[in-house]
């Protein structure tokens, strides 16, 4: 299902910041602004930083050894992205995030949100939740090309982002899905005359 | 490289906890004997429960629709076990973890976690840094056939596991390795010769 929440919803709805709060918090972001096809976060470089997608959307990949591009999810308007483990190790990230659309994004350095959390700590559980979230969508990653059919993934793709083909080029959904573009092209046919 | 704490030196190393808040945390703890072939968490079930791994060692998969196992991860003594999605959602449990010799595990439930939690609030950043530590042995297994070549896997194994092969049966490490069996006692044959 898509999320369509803005920022004021989720810290007052996911977190129950009260109004002062939110202000504090959105007063300790910066908004960012990507072209298509600029990134986020860099394989490579370290990332201390984490965003709310305003507007637009992103694909979440890393690239392998013989250059391929692997896209692990797409993320769209009211959802955090960022990397779990450069921000917390310090270490380079090992994926890249690219916009895919022009999109605005409000940003939190790492030690803005350390400055808050320390006033709000209710900000404590926002990790816990968040980490968990990356943890399940890398998890449908790993085991959906086990555990599903081509023509299963294609629809629980579709079941969680109704409107994907309207936004994400169909190259990006084919390498996500795994399916050759072909033969995504063929099961759309199929599916959308039964 | 191998982990080889133990209850009390993670929860003061790694967590700061004072002697008499170790005590608190140990008593909210019980001791789980399993037998080899046991499960500590099973696929389809709910796990609001973690374990630290005292003695013996456990594998971490999931079954596929074609009732094979994928392999994880392995853990080891000093490790921390559990099911992070499920504990946090509720929702039935997406792996299982089963016991590869006789193991030992210390258990708290997530009761009894969220009791002591309240009066130790240095344990919120348990979650943070536990899942992120999930999140990267997941990431490791997503990427791995992707980005190592078989002997590159095999060698980045034994480094985090020097003793690997002396504790786990070969069908295991080849399953998670994702190397044939033959193909793995060549490799290993050939690397230990040059």
């Amino acid at each position: 299902m898509e999320t369509l929440q803005n920022i004021d919803t989720f810290l007052a709805n996911y977190l129950g910041l009260t109004d002062s709060e939110i202000q504090t918090f959105k007063q300790n972001m910066d908004k960012l602004i990507l072209k298509k096809k600029d990134c986020f976060i860099e394989q490579g470089k370290r990332a201390a930083i984490k965003g709310f997608v305003n507007r637009g959307c992103t694909r979440t990949y890393f690239t392998d050894h013989n250059g391929k591009e692997n896209i692990i999810f797409f993320s769209f308007e009211g959802s955090w992205i960022g990397d779990i483990e450069s921000y917390h190790s310090n270490k380079p990230s090992r994926i890249t995030i690219e916009a895919i659309e022009d999109s605005e994004l409000l940003v939190i350095s790492k030690n803005n949100f350390e400055l808050i959390q320390k006033k709000m700590p209710i900000l404590n559980q926002w990790y816990e939740m968040s980490a968990v979230k990356m943890y399940s969508s890398l998890f449908d990653k790993l085991i959906e090309s086990k555990i599903r059919s081509p023509k299963d993934r294609y629809e629980f793709l579709i079941e969680k982002h109704p409107h994907i083909f309207q936004r994400i080029p169909l190259k990006y959904i084919s390498d996500y899905l795994e399916i050759e573009p072909q033969s995504l092209s063929r099961l759309r046919k199929r599916l959308s005359k039964s």
